[in-house]
């Protein structure tokens, strides 16, 4: 991963910002920006130069992991550790960020009490998620493999949905897949969601039992290298209803047509409202109740957000879901969802999943 | 679960903090006082009583599940909901609290910019983490059922872990295991860490092939009913030296030293101190690089921390790990963990599993 090259991205932007220093708190925004994936430390950028300050815990993850900063391991908690740096050292560096989505009104005020008086600290704009949104072919290798190893999990639903089975066996079978095949482990709490619970966006597994007729909605992903996969199939136990049919044929051409709109140029509004528009002439916008995608890689939810009042221009390289639904409560629920990079012309699917009703 | 009681006893706090009202975002917290269960909303706390924020997504979940509070299902997120209800109807609410080390800096401003001018906002205590340190009967009870699931797992790892089987195998078995006992999810990342890597305390579960001959730390823990398990074992593949032997039987000695100090009206530092004796006598207080435990209840990490600069008083209810470990770097590491009760007269041993060296 090309580390020094992500580090002078942020610190060009550092001086438009008015800023002479950027404290990166967010652990994903640490992992990206200098390689260090351990669950403790703090990274200073400068226009003069990186620091990243983290505890003996982590001294020999940190020598491993850490490129384009320097390493300042300390008995501090990093924050202190980077606040005394700065005022011991941080001459001129008086215009402080910090991520304000990702630090507590606590850690603030620590922060403050220990920085010198001269400083000002303010909330910095996202910078480094901006940055995160476009990923490089590296990381879309990565994700490609992810969702490979993802993808590979269906069979494992495939092998154990059954009417009486509980679903959350269903996904102790799939998560053991993950687990043998080398996932770092689930990106999300496994949903399976069946019968009328099929009905709720978030069914997370739970100890009922699969009934002998209606869907079962599958959402699961895995974490591989640091980087997430994300997918979701909708299965039927038992003969579907001509009704169940036509509204699994529904979902599927909304995705379709979602999946289709998606390319270089074209923004996010475009791609929630090609699905909406699909499920609205047949009556079935109304159960559609969450936005159709967002971006995916060392975290399951990034920007952007594929949803209505969302103006984000879509760019090749950004990678991201797209996963509308109709959810009928106390009836059913479908959804399908894919992962799709955005190419010059188009996009590329990552998704090697038939999205064929699979009838159980 | 006495919902209503806690939120009273939250109400009587109030006055005693100068706050009018307590908003409370930290989910942990808010299943604590009101049972929602769900992952997004904000409970409003104040003398009169108590208002619970979420949107349309969780209108069947609240229904079910929240108890002593009013619900208020609204289209905006829960933070905006609380703070335009403040607005409209907060008349002499004007001294807001806020939990400081769960809120966001970006979420503060966001609240301050809609709340009206002449309320004033500032970070409460943590009072409900106060409150939650000691237990009541039924929730040691929901502690002690986590325990014992969590317990069974040891035995999923001593069928797996030999020589030449990937750590993450062993974790993919237990893993398995707790799911199809019930388990709704691990309560952390499973550590297996075998050979050199026992020397990692954090040692989770990696593609790194178990040694012929050496330690496993085994750490792991679920969630049942919404509360945490917690424990490790240290098993020893192969004839382990006279030297390797020797090391358990000290950290065992400590720890069961820290386990007999733990008792109503003993502090923190006290218990600390038990193991901490114990492992300098034997030279080897300088490879013990963590705190002797830590509270578990609806988090895995919660109040009191046992570690040596620490004052907390132990009351009855209170539920603790006691886990020291002794860590080599390059060589070895070994750590044994109990989740205990504090009880009037000494402590109730939850963790039922022989700490007996296991030899494979």
């Amino acid at each position: 991963m090309d580390h020094s090259g992500r580090l002078l991205g942020i610190r060009k932007t550092l001086a438009a910002h008015k800023l002479d220093v950027l404290l990166v708190t967010h652990l994903p925004n640490i992992r990206y920006l200098c390689g260090f994936s351990g669950s403790s430390g703090v990274l200073l950028v400068s226009e003069k130069g990186s620091v990243f300050f983290t505890d003996g815990r982590y001294t020999t993850q940190a020598r491993a992991e850490v490129q384009g900063a320097r390493l300042a391991v300390t008995r501090k908690p990093g924050l202190s550790a980077a606040a005394e740096w700065l005022k011991s050292r941080g001459q001129g560096l008086r215009r402080i960020g910090v991520e304000g989505e990702h630090m507590t009104v606590g850690a603030r005020c620590r922060l403050t009490a220990v920085l010198p008086t001269r400083t000002r600290l303010r909330e910095a704009p996202a910078l480094v998620e901006q940055m995160r949104m476009v990923k490089d072919e590296e990381e879309i290798s990565r994700l490609r493999a992810a969702v490979r190893l993802g993808a590979g999990l269906f069979d494992a639903a495939l092998k154990t949905i059954r009417p009486g089975v509980k679903e959350a066996d269903v996904a102790a079978e799939m998560e053991y897949a993950a687990r043998r095949a080398g996932a770092e482990q689930m990106s999300f709490e496994t949903i399976i969601a069946s019968g009328e619970r099929s009905a709720l966006p978030h069914g997370r597994a739970s100890q009922a039992v699969i009934p002998a007729h209606g869907f079962v909605v599958c959402d699961f992903g895995v974490i591989l290298a640091g980087y997430c996969s994300d997918m979701t199939r909708t299965v039927h136990v038992g003969d579907p209803t001509h009704q169940a049919r036509q509204t699994y044929e529904t979902v599927r051409e909304a995705q379709q047509a979602a999946v289709d709109a998606v390319g270089s140029g074209t923004s996010v509004g475009e791609v929630d409202r090609a699905a909406r528009k699909l499920l609205h002439k047949r009556h079935l916008a109304k159960f559609f109740t969450h936005s159709t995608g967002h971006g995916v890689g060392l975290e399951i939810h990034e920007s952007p957000r594929i949803a209505a009042a969302q103006t984000e221009i879509l760019r090749p390289g950004m990678v991201i879901t797209i996963e509308p639904g109709v959810y009928v409560p106390g009836k059913w629920g479908v959804r399908i969802e894919d992962m799709v990079v955005v190419r010059e012309r188009g996009y590329e699917m990552l998704t090697p999943t038939s999205k064929e009703l699979v009838v159980i």
